[in-house]
């Protein structure tokens, strides 16, 4: 029986081989007990409630969808017992402090766990990681009694959570939004407003739902000068703990979206009737500053969900290629006699499988990095190290967010592909998980936001040292690869791109600084992508460096699964490295001509 | 009113200036009404039927889709009033001979009637487009009396027409098929098998369906070789003309799909009763020499298809962008009293839609082109010329196909990007057209096929000559732009990358035929890429040559016109041409990982 959702020996290489998660352990009292053997005990609980649980009622979430009655929310049928069980199981705010309920896992560990829940059903996994995210806020942010209030309910999963930013104004342009908090005498907030795009709004799977929500203090500054954040509950909380009066939260309307039906996407009305209580969460006026907080966990997740679905494709089209029998080898295209092969045999079918191998891998590389750094950059022995995967966190955040999202789409488009006519109807797993992750390349800031922050905030960030310090670790990770003789061809074109990275970004930052700022900006997205590349060869090469190593003492079995690294790396360089050359060469341009053209030359 | 479907300016623009459409009325009897004024009022009276009819019910076709019940299929409620009226204005055949009930159309007047049409409502189309391309067949292969008994009927829409290929495991190796033709002692033929995917299967727009069948007659050889066309009418039809008995056609099920839901795609059952009749259509066993004539004629409809959905993303894009009102000017990024401005001004949107102009420009001639090319290849001067142009056909129908739904596919997602969060949301137009194009890479021979009938079959065809004359044309319009100055650049790199493909057709060609054929083939489809940007330059560089010297004598209104034509020849040869030249790089290295990694390289 072919894998399910992910490729769990390459999780094991990942997590164990390149990034040593035990390793963890010594750095942080929490992570003492996550030793090897624990590590694979809870990913593989994971996995099994994944495929178990999750995977068989994603396509009656995808069916189904959510239902709006008298400003009620009904969910899919399954996805209540589900929500227990998960939350039984004690998943939902994995690396979240036990003190308040959380598992306290290691980020790197936690990434495992979650490519196998987004991977069997990332609509559901919704409800989830926005509840956790909404309470790391609270535990970042909260006062004492907000934490005693809130906490402990939502990372068990007795109340859920969302994040209320977006106006139908104010969009992109969070400092547009009109939501208004006025003060009362008690020092709560009466809130007034209306939002839109709520994920898990509103819903039937907990008794409460707390929402963080950005609005503007009467009389505060215009502009994300003037937004503060604040915690409105679904239904207030007595001092007791108990349920209170409903808070004038109004579910308007839920959307009708190509993908992720399982979760609901609400209208939210706040204060209709001017009942709407919220407290202050965190200071006055800072209210962006905390949501920063949330969106980087957030943006991240996102990357998280859209590398999940593409893992998901591969492993579905693989299995697909092998099994579908279709046509003959092309040696013997000729001869109606020879027998029929699976699919799995023709070159550009196998060529579609080494695209989405090679993504994949790169992507699940990254974004278990990504969660490493976090760990370090929290629990690293030294202040500097800790700084330093700060850094690394902020520089490859937009990589791991607008770079893997659109590749994600590519790969499980290329995955609809290989299915041919059936990867187009519903039947089949394709067309789903298409439609639900093309909106992971829109929520959480755009893609070309994530190209705009890469090049006007990290690129320059802090003086340019985390960029600079990523550099180092590429080029560490050259010289080990060149001194092993099967991976010296390929390491040789990953350093040329590394080095014209390092040539492009330069120029792009100090174009983005000048006059031609504009032309920079429009060159944001293809930036982007020639980074993300190049980083992409950066992890295949790491890989490969491992597994190379690795090779020498191999059992048997794993044999194969070191040279199919080291073939990732060789496919990659063969195939892609060289238009990421074109790339760069394309930004060295640094076209004018989208910025420069006059609006009366488009058609009117 | 900003315009819909289509950029009119653009349409006259490639059909008059660019490819003189008038000039035809000169070569053909029936092309003779074709003056500049009919062929204008023609695409008027489409362009305005599809606004007024097609579009506003593109909505509900999705909505509502098709249902089956004992058998019968029901489209969307108004499908029925709008094929009759699409019918009484005598639409369906527009390229057909008069005397079976066509319209006698230059094939380049129609390409901008389908332009309209399909992208008004394209699942609606694909009814009426089947019917034409049914009825061509009868019209090419049919007896006098098959064509007595279908056509008039079929090209007025009083009975519309399908295409049954495919089987369970009969899709790209339409050789693998299984149904039986049993000959009947009338010369008739007891038809029985199963066919899938059959579009416009089984409907209740038209009294009759005409099917044309591929079938094995029995005792005939295995694979393609064996193979025969039959025409199995859905009632037969009395000598007196009017409609006789059901013939078994039985539809037993509609797929669920991710797109085009006003078709009905179908299986159908034939012959379950014993009672299946059909007429050999053309010769014994030379069915797919048939099918052939039909499938090419389908695969430049489906790049139709795909073009018009990449077109109307593009308008709507564009209109959505200078109406939505988000954010302040990036130069003004720090000030919060600067006034918000529509996206249009965001350099990161300016470049989308640059991206979807100057696609859908290159798209819109080359389409046209093709078509253009169909008319000189039937009603040239010489036999020389049509050969020539018969040629351009062939070997141009893998990029009209298979690149260009590749790229439509990609504009409609970059439309969707525009949209933002409001994209993904089913009131707003791109998630359909998102969901509707997806399907264009994958029927008519998936683009993967289509990249291996232009590196193994039309790139050596007829000795290269086709492929040798097309590099002529470009080169003739590389020449002609580099005598005017303010192309000469864009001229210039133009010209490297036209010589970079002859370079790299030759390498591939070459390998393709030796040992690394497997390797050659595992790069078809990067290829197709790089060719079809290589076509898609030669395409802009072609109207910029057209706009630069129509400049000159322009009116002031035109100005801005032919300005935008220009911008987007130098934004796609600063922007995309060095990515172009990085994918011939790629080519050379022919990588041959996918076909020698080891299939337990791959997860089990």
């Amino acid at each position: 029986m072919a894998q399910l959702i992910s490729d769990q020996r390459d999780i094991d290489f990942v997590v164990h081989e390149i990034l040593e998660a035990h390793t963890l352990s010594e750095l942080n009292d929490n992570y003492a007990d996550f030793n090897k053997k624990t590590i694979d005990m809870v990913i593989k609980e994971a996995k099994n409630l994944a495929i178990k649980e999750l995977l068989p009622i994603n396509k009656e979430g995808d069916e189904t969808g959510c239902t709006l009655e008298n400003g009620k929310v009904t969910t899919p049928a399954s996805f209540k017992r589900v929500f227990d069980l998960f939350n039984e199981g004690e998943w939902l705010a994995p690396t979240e402090d036990p003190q308040w309920g959380g598992q306290g896992m290691p980020f790197t560990v936690a990434a495992a766990t979650a490519e196998y829940f987004n991977g069997a059903n990332y609509p559901f996994m919704i409800y989830c990681t926005l509840t956790q995210g909404a309470g790391h806020l609270i535990e970042h942010f909260g006062t004492e009694a907000q934490k005693k209030t809130y906490l402990k309910n939502m990372y068990t999963g007795k109340w859920t959570g969302t994040m209320l930013l977006t106006e139908p104004e104010a969009g992109s342009d969070v400092g547009a939004l009109t939501t208004k908090a006025i003060p009362n005498a008690d020092g709560t907030y009466n809130i007034v407003g209306e939002k839109i795009f709520i994920s898990g709004g509103e819903h039937d799977l907990a008794e409460n739902i707390i929402h963080p929500v950005l609005a503007r203090i009467e009389g505060a500054p215009a502009g994300t000068r003037g937004i503060s954040l604040f915690l409105v509950p679904k239904y207030r909380v007595n001092k007791d703990g108990s349920l209170g009066q409903f808070n004038d939260v109004i579910c308007t309307g839920i959307e009708h979206k190509m993908g992720i039906h399982g979760n609901s996407t609400c209208s939210l009305s706040l204060g209709t009737r001017g009942n709407c209580v919220g407290t202050l969460l965190g200071e006055e006026n800072k209210g962006m500053k905390a949501m920063f907080l949330m969106m980087n966990a957030a943006r991240l997740l996102v990357g998280v969900q859209g590398f999940a679905c593409a893992g998901a494709a591969y492993m579905y089209a693989l299995d697909y290629a092998k099994n579908r029998i279709q046509g003959r080898n092309l040696t013997e295209i000729m001869n109606p006699g020879a027998p029929a092969v699976p699919i799995f045999r023709h070159p550009d079918v196998r060529r579609q499988l080494m695209v989405m191998k090679s993504n994949v891998e790169a992507m699940r590389t990254l974004i278990y990095y990504v969660h490493y750094c976090i760990d370090m950059s929290k629990y690293a022995a030294t202040d500097e190290e800790k700084a330093k995967y700060h850094g690394f966190v902020e520089v490859l955040t937009p990589i791991a967010k607008g770079y893997v999202t659109d590749r994600a789409f590519e790969v499980c488009s290329q995955g609809m592909q290989v299915y041919g006519g059936y990867g187009f109807i519903e039947e089949y797993p394709m067309a789903q998980l298409l439609r639900d992750v093309r909106i992971t390349m829109i929520y959480e800031g755009t893609n070309g936001i994530q190209a705009m922050d890469l090049l006007g905030r990290k690129l320059g960030m802090n003086k340019g040292k985390p960029v600079m310090d990523l550099f180092g670790e590429m080029e560490t990770t050259i010289a080990r690869a060149k001194d092993i003789p099967i991976l010296e061809k390929a390491a040789t074109k990953v350093e040329e791109v590394v080095k014209k990275l390092a040539e492009v970004a330069i120029h792009m930052g100090t174009t983005a600084m000048g006059p031609k700022v504009l032309a920079a900006f429009a060159n944001a997205h293809p930036f982007q992508d020639a980074t993300g590349d190049t980083v992409f060869a950066w992890m295949l090469l790491w890989r490969a460096v491992t597994a190379a190593q690795n090779l020498e003492k191999a059992k048997k079995k794993d044999i194969p699964f070191y040279q199919g690294v080291i073939k990732s790396l060789e496919f990659y360089a063969q195939t892609v490295l060289p238009i990421t050359l074109g790339r760069f060469a394309a930004l060295l341009n640094t076209s004018a001509v989208a910025v420069e053209i006059e609006d009366d030359m488009f058609p009117s």
